[in-house]
């Protein structure tokens, strides 16, 4: 931590941050410029928490140094983590393809959206059984019946299954029936809510929130982790922008940051980042180069007539089209799905 | 509902969406123009909740018309409504002042804090029992204790009181101490927190969140009203933009578009908004000029040392400074505090 | 300016970053903390402009410490500017208010809009006769022939004028018939626009841009003011943000923040920020309430036929009713018009 | 064009807005909905530029239906255009890399990079004469002299050249020494640049400004092909958003999206949006995935003293590592370089 303070702080205001800093037991190291006087903190700066230095007199700011994430850090943890799900996993070497309804609506369809998705290449089947709705006069999902269903589909077909939850009661439901459990955007910092799913000892897939930053995401994986939880898979899934052609702004250089700041695996979700079923192929592709380990793709038998966001499903032949021209993006980044 | 078509629709693919349209029971109406054709759907259009026109043949797009929101919408409710807290209320002729600190430390803190807000004319007391923090190694708050410190202060002083509530269980707690319970920004669409706080029958701020839409914030207040609960007032606490000189954007013009479109009362916070106890006289004063029913303020009795916030609270004297100051604004815009 | 290196830097790291900075002639400053070493630049931080010390070796981050901009910078011109326009003045204990139609249309439309917005206390005439229009076949200004009407106007009433100019040429003759020169927002980073305005020795409206941050408009003002015109004067006019409710969102604490940053006087503009002449009035009051030097509003005589940006503007009825009531707000914070 | 009248709208109200529209030589066509009428407009809506209907009473808003750009627009030039640079061309099949230092330094310097970019596949080489810089006192650029080594370094390697202009004096500069001329993202609406940039006959690159919208960007091309040049490329270069771990967020779903409503070619900038090159080659590799035609890339001899954008360059070796991966994407896409 440093702190920066006014051109022509006086002698007693900056005695008076070192004293605050000395009386926490650490040290603090000046650096007398011409214009300012900054001061560097050594030591354990979470000594600091209950000092509020930047209301000291003649401090201009402060600069923090390190970041408050630990667990979910690559600083502190450099090789890539691969997470288990089911019979699959997600990391180097894996292109993990989890696709699926937005929603769950009836036995059948499930069964008939997954055996598709299946033979197209997906490993892991999606579908909503608790759906965070903008209105309240949106259908909501069908609950635990919702995730039953998934468990049907899944020991049909041997994919792995995701499912997001949205409360505690929906974390201990979706544990007894799927492998992987899903916080979704709108929940990113519905911090009770992380750390249930820290408690819940399940792999979790981490969305970031419609205008979280990258560092905010990692805080929330922190949270995840800190309950002893390591199996977190981080969503990149679009921000909210000012533009509007798309329903949000898909911000794929998040997954080379990513890569630079933590070990955890990313995926990417092109269809509720782009809202548009035209634009999901280009942008799957664009994850797949820039080193995404897998993709979220919303997968309809009837897009026209989806309980939720149709517009964003690719049909059955799309999709089967979109993972066949995946296949020689695969082999140059070095991945394989199927 | 307007469906938009593409210029150079074919013939089929118009009568599709008619025909789809006119299977709902509803009607549709044909507007031929030179480039494109419109079709206008008249009728309940929830029947087409299960129809995604969008993906239909030669739809260019689908304009919505109406707002899904009801309860909350002033179109339907022209009448401002008042909400009583304690024994306060929120609404025209009040301008009502929450004051108190970012987080209840102790019980000594709080009733300083108390009686210094309630003497400068605040009459709720705030004070967070369970603080959403960023990162889960920062202090989270004093849960339950926190909340019978509330309800002490509450009777020593006369004071409403409200606590910030982050889950069920929160909120089972809050009903037993406090007067009024908040939603904040990140549980803005944490919808199973929303319906809760419907059920508890307890008047609800609800904070807009960081990144909301007026559109979506007016859907969340439904979400509460939809369970049976009228008491919601709104909180415009600055939305996350590319400025970074506060730590979000206040979007006091939300107050003016609030008043148009819906008929809850609606106060501001200046200390979350701009992050910085310097701005938020001058954000408070612009808040008042501008119609808002009330203010919520950050107050400390040693900011330098407070647990959470810190340099965004006022001190005592400080605050009252600013209330002494909002008096002759509160005179023109017809309101009184105390 | 402070040099962050990596956890775990090399030794040799650290020391080809002191030498790149010693052989500038300047001084480094190391602070060995228990994580990182930070390495503080002590001297003219200009020498170092071509030294790209981010791609250094085991660099993380370089933290600046001043600012780039020092003519427009409170640190070194503490007193407020006052910023003299034909013959009035911007600046402490005036509220300015500029008035008039977004495009000038005709002689008679404008005479007539003067007369009235004098009447309601403007005392500056705006009228736009060069207009940056999104679409090239919009209404593009009557150029020099508006800016003879802006003059005659002058004549006739008394205000002083103000007018945007949008190239060289614009300038060269805007000199000639208006009293100050306004720069759009989407011109705020057309450099070389900034640089002539300077030179023209005319009293500069600098708005900024839809999508600047606080420090790139300084720097903007740097711009004009390094030409050696000292005669600026900044206007906010809401920043693009997701929300869609208004045009723009209106940044009110920017006018606080400027009175932390900036010696400059700053004014509001409600009509392009919100979008909605519903809006202006609200948008004033808080404005002039949150310490503003001045507003810009649109008045036209007949909005529903306005060339050019109708539905924001005021009608003459709505003009005079906001002036009424903007006179006790002047009051309170000792300013007045008129 | 759509008219939504208010629920409730009295007859009379509308009535007025059908006169309005019918006086205009225009047809209205009403549609009474249960809750709400609706009005279409049928003819050149063109004709109503002069009626801001959004004012009439008890008219609730106006819904656009048909874009205001058409030169630029696939809709009526469904064939997408190809642009021809020099001995070079952009469009389907090729894959166009625009390579080169931010800012052209010294002759020497330009040839050295000159002929490096040309040996890893550059076919455009790319150099700044002209810098728009946030600070007036940072490094503005060789201005006519560095036109001149960009001329000097064509005729030694024969690659095409591209420069940015930023006013009339640099664009008839730079048509004496260069291929093709680029409008820069802050000057993407300075529409006399545009105008100018259309009458100089020559290709030119337009950069999306940072907060443009992609409707506005089509307007800006339209603004230069409306002068009779129908030579426009279009530049992805990141947009302004509120996270900060890149300089901007690179919108490459704004590749797609172009596809789908213009049909200029757009190539993609991952080094301004990025801002460092720790992540231009990911970037690099999802825009050819999605479908870019291009590539805009800077290089620099020695990135630690470049004069201007040095952390975001790519050096020499890293450039040659870029293109030799970008090989096998171009395969799949079916683009090549060279």
């Amino acid at each position: 931590m440093i702190i920066v303070m006014k051109p022509g702080a006086a002698q007693s205001s900056i005695q008076a941050v070192i004293d605050s800093i000395e009386a926490k037991g650490l040290s603090a190291h000046l650096s007398k410029g011409e214009e300012v006087t900054i001061i560097g903190v050594i030591g354990d700066k979470s000594r600091l928490s209950t000092e509020n230095l930047s209301v000291y007199k003649d401090v201009e700011r402060i600069v923090p140094v390190t970041e408050s994430y630990k667990l979910s850090n690559k600083k502190f943890h450099p090789e890539p983590t691969i997470v288990k799900v089911g019979n699959t996993q997600i990391g180097p070497g894996n292109l993990t393809i989890m696709a699926g309804p937005c929603a769950v609506e009836t036995e059948e369809q499930l069964m008939c959206i997954a055996q598709n998705v299946k033979a197209s290449g997906a490993t892991i089947l999606r579908g909503g059984a608790y759906k965070p709705r903008t209105s309240p006069y949106s259908f909501q999902g069908l609950e635990e019946e919702g995730l039953r269903y998934m468990q049907t589909a899944s020991k049909e077909t041997g994919l792995a299954t995701i499912c997001e939850v949205v409360s505690q009661d929906a974390i201990e439901a979706a544990v007894k029936y799927v492998d992987m459990i899903q916080i979704g955007a709108r929940n990113m910092q519905n911090f009770i809510l992380l750390r249930e799913a820290g408690r819940s000892g399940m792999p979790v897939l981490l969305k970031r929130g419609l205008c979280a930053t990258i560092d905010e995401w990692l805080n929330a994986a922190e949270y995840i982790m800190s309950e002893g939880n390591p199996d977190v898979v981080l969503c990149e899934r679009g921000i909210r922008t000012y533009e509007t052609a798309t329903r949000n702004t898909l911000d794929l250089s998040a997954v080379a940051v990513m890569r630079e700041k933590s070990h955890l695996p990313i995926i990417v979700d092109p269809s509720h980042s782009t809202g548009s079923y035209k634009y999901v192929p280009s942008m799957a592709k664009a994850a797949v180069a820039c080193g995404a380990d897998g993709l979220m793709i919303e997968v309809h038998n009837d897009p026209a007539h989806a309980l939720s966001d149709g517009p964003q499903s690719l049909t059955f032949q799309h999709f089967e089209e979109l993972t066949r021209e995946l296949k020689p993006f695969c082999d140059i980044v070095g991945r394989s799905f199927q």
